[in-house]
């Protein structure tokens, strides 16, 4: 037990150290390496996995939604972003830039795509003539560089993963629908299949995306009680349509600008989905986004060894076909406490137990890795109990996220009282804003929190401006954020 | 009638001029488009969707054999291109570099990946370090980039979309058996996925891999009798173990360096699949890589319309329901003469056509793409009848590419005889070779053809060297390449 002990130290709790351990979180599970390119991490197969999963499922949604997926390069001339001015100012500071190619100078230097709005504006351009050609709805799964001075593995890396809605309408009406549409399926998915809950609502005016006319956004609370930003929805209105000359003929042969939306998640999800449910024994994933589902652990002396991995191999194969992910560790060179405790750090949800006396009365032991709850099951009932279990736990672990982010959800009306909080804990706050931006930056100031975002259901309107105290004109949601 | 003949006009012939045709097919077809970044394109959904099929195919059967995915950094520091002396060679010329990045000169120059050896050789350095891990089985989904002086759409673009699996082994024995084992997949999938025939061998020294120990690929003959690498694999040897300092701790305790494989396909398969099976009416897709397998087309006259029509989507469901990738096209604006030659153009394999004849016999009509076979089928054996017809195509397909190969596979003995076959047609030739780089320059120079590789299984060996005569060491396949 002592060895046991001993690795389960190795992680730095969370109370002590909340960074410390998600670095050790995310080393010891094995998700991640550094790499040598300064802000540009490895994504290993146990981290990569994850996203394959969530890839899988969004993919799934956005072709049920009528969306097919594209490439477009990965270089932008530099003369593109300077056709959008706020999306310039955004992005410049950030891009790294191509000078040179097969031993010679560019004429044009060529950035790296921090995100694809101009070179997919410019293609549109030559696609759409009509309102026949529209809507025109496409995702792009890629590659993306944004040199980010501080980073941190998954939430904020130089190059990260992401997918890339980008979609072009013949009205407002029909835009905005889409924008909305895209921000549900985002909450759903965060919701239901990471198990994440979020607050749905939009971005004010200085923390939208550079170029976009509105943003929306799904804000969740990490385990420290800071947001993370897990997806967003734009409608450019016809921003990038007249700096790109996006026009088509409408139905009454007049020539008009196309109202076009974009919308993303990326592979910050993996750090959300860390940060909010794992724990001291490290990762713990949500059974739909779990790499491995259950993992099948024989136990008992020697003797009657052989006979308990047989029938284990038989009850794997079982499972497997059912369509469970399972895996099996029969290896003798580790006790079974080192493989309980290593497969919870992992973040397993499911862990099968079976020993000789399992054997003798025809059962399997499971324990949940989020509640530690065991049940005996039959072994001829065990496919079922098995998909009532990780559905049970993808359930808990949704509600428990909730639980967690309503007790750390303040109503505040003065800024001291917001400085406060923020001071003794991190939390999420709510507030009336008046809505200027010298209000939300003396907030930033102030509290090192910024507005998360204006909620679409708030528990209660607030009357009055936290900073200026002046009439509200929105309650906004603020927070530290990743 | 007229405009129909127009419309396929519209496509240059390929005995006219078959660049012309493979242009005028990918445009009309719509499956990419130019990008304004000198020789990157856009692979646009009908073209992006093939691709999806064939990473979806290919995916399986990496993981299948052990292997994972993983990510790796798109950015390479120049000092590791130094650090193999055959790599940087072979690579340094095509290298577009990153020299500033968020407004600073880099004190580092970073080239785009063009392959990612070097990357992952520095990583498994680090993860490698007991014959315990390993074997190491990882693969990678991502863009590349190679600067290319000549580009052509998918068959040579400067960012490209592939596959790279790079592992490590402990012995020699090992690494050429996963370097052969990955050749034997894409060959079968080459072969009963794209319905390519291929010759499958060793490549020539002077054309391996740069870094390579050896290089062995798969090698398919377009329509106008030119070569395209399908899939190469590589033993490295110790090379890039040398070069990154991968070592391990071997079952007797002794440092070892690994031995190493890398093998790839990318989208340049989308221009193979083309230019072997269309032909002067477009496209021609064999079903398992066509995003649209099935193109259901109501005919008839106005009175009996909606009837069709909605036995037709009633068909459409069943179709959808058991897997076929089938769509429906009741528009009223187009003919149905028009939409014919539309989908032949666009290659999809399978035509239905229902019309109130039908109607009263319980019946459908199948029309091949292909081979232009009409079968009348009976709906209630629809699903049955469309399953063996899709089959029946995708092998016809396969036999009737193998046989154009044969007979444009010419065995020569004389550079007087291949010259003269590559001046009046293109093909691939079989011929002696003594092993000098000399003889095989001599060919390139007079014939413009390249050594393809040096095939598993020939229909004779020939005992001498096409050039200098001496005795031939090795029976070579040579063609002109794209």
């Amino acid at each position: 037990m002592s060895k046991d002990k001993q690795f389960v130290k190795e992680i730095t709790p969370q109370g002590e150290d909340f960074s410390r351990w998600y670095i050790d979180v995310i080393k010891k599970a094995d998700l991640m390496d550094y790499s040598p390119v300064r802000g540009c991490i490895v994504f290993k197969p146990e981290g990569y996995e994850i996203w394959e999963l969530m890839q899988r499922e969004l993919d799934a949604k956005f072709k049920e939604t009528g969306h097919r997926n594209a490439y477009f390069p990965l270089f932008i001339p530099e003369s593109f972003f300077q056709k959008e001015k706020e999306h310039v100012e955004g992005f410049n500071p950030e891009l790294p830039w191509v000078t040179e190619a097969a031993g010679e100078k560019l004429e044009e230097r060529l950035a790296i795509r921090p995100t694809s709005e101009t070179m997919i504006g410019h293609m549109y351009a030559k696609w759409i003539q009509s309102y026949r050609d529209l809507p025109l709805l496409v995702n792009q799964w890629a590659n993306v560089v944004r040199w980010e001075k501080r980073t941190l593995p998954f939430l904020r890396t130089s190059e990260f993963l992401w997918q890339e809605g980008h979609t072009a309408h013949e009205t407002e009406e029909e835009a905005r629908e889409e924008t909305m549409r895209m921000l549900d399926i985002y909450r759903a998915f965060v919701e239901d299949f990471l198990s994440i809950p979020v607050i749905v609502g939009q971005k004010t005016p200085s923390e939208k995306f550079a170029g976009a006319r509105d943003t929306y956004s799904i804000e969740a609370m990490m385990k420290d009680g800071r947001a993370v930003q897990a997806g967003t929805s734009h409608y450019m209105g016809t921003n990038f349509a007249e700096a790109f000359d996006i026009k088509f003929l409408d139905r009454d042969n007049q020539l008009q600008f196309a109202h076009t939306t974009s919308w993303g998640v990326s592979t910050r999800l993996i750090g959300a989905l860390i940060m909010v449910h794992g724990d001291d024994r490290g990762l713990n994933l949500p059974p739909k986004v779990a790499p491995t589902q259950l993992i099948m652990i024989p136990i008992g002396p020697a003797k009657t060894r052989e006979q308990v991995v047989a029938k284990a191999d038989e009850l794997y194969a079982e499972l497997k076909a059912a369509g469970i992910r399972v895996r099996i560790d029969d290896r003798t060179d580790q006790s079974p406490g080192w493989k309980f405790n290593e497969y919870e750090m992992r973040g397993v949800p499911l862990r099968l137990e079976i020993g000789p006396r399992d054997m003798e009365n025809g059962q399997v032991v499971l324990v949940s890795r989020h509640s530690g709850e065991k049940r005996i099951v039959q072994q001829d009932r065990l496919i079922e109990e098995v998909r009532t279990m990780l559905d049970d736990i993808q359930k808990q672990m949704y509600e428990d996220a909730k639980s967690f982010m309503q007790d750390n959800f303040k109503s505040v009306d003065t800024l001291d009282e917001m400085r406060g909080m923020m001071e003794q804990k991190r939390g999420f706050v709510l507030a009336g804003w008046c809505g200027s931006d010298a209000c939300e930056h003396t907030v930033k100031e102030e509290t090192g929190a910024t507005s998360r975002n204006i909620p679409f259901e708030v528990s209660e309107h607030k009357s009055q401006c936290l900073v200026c105290e002046e009439n509200a004109k929105h309650t906004v949601v603020f927070a530290r954020a990743y």
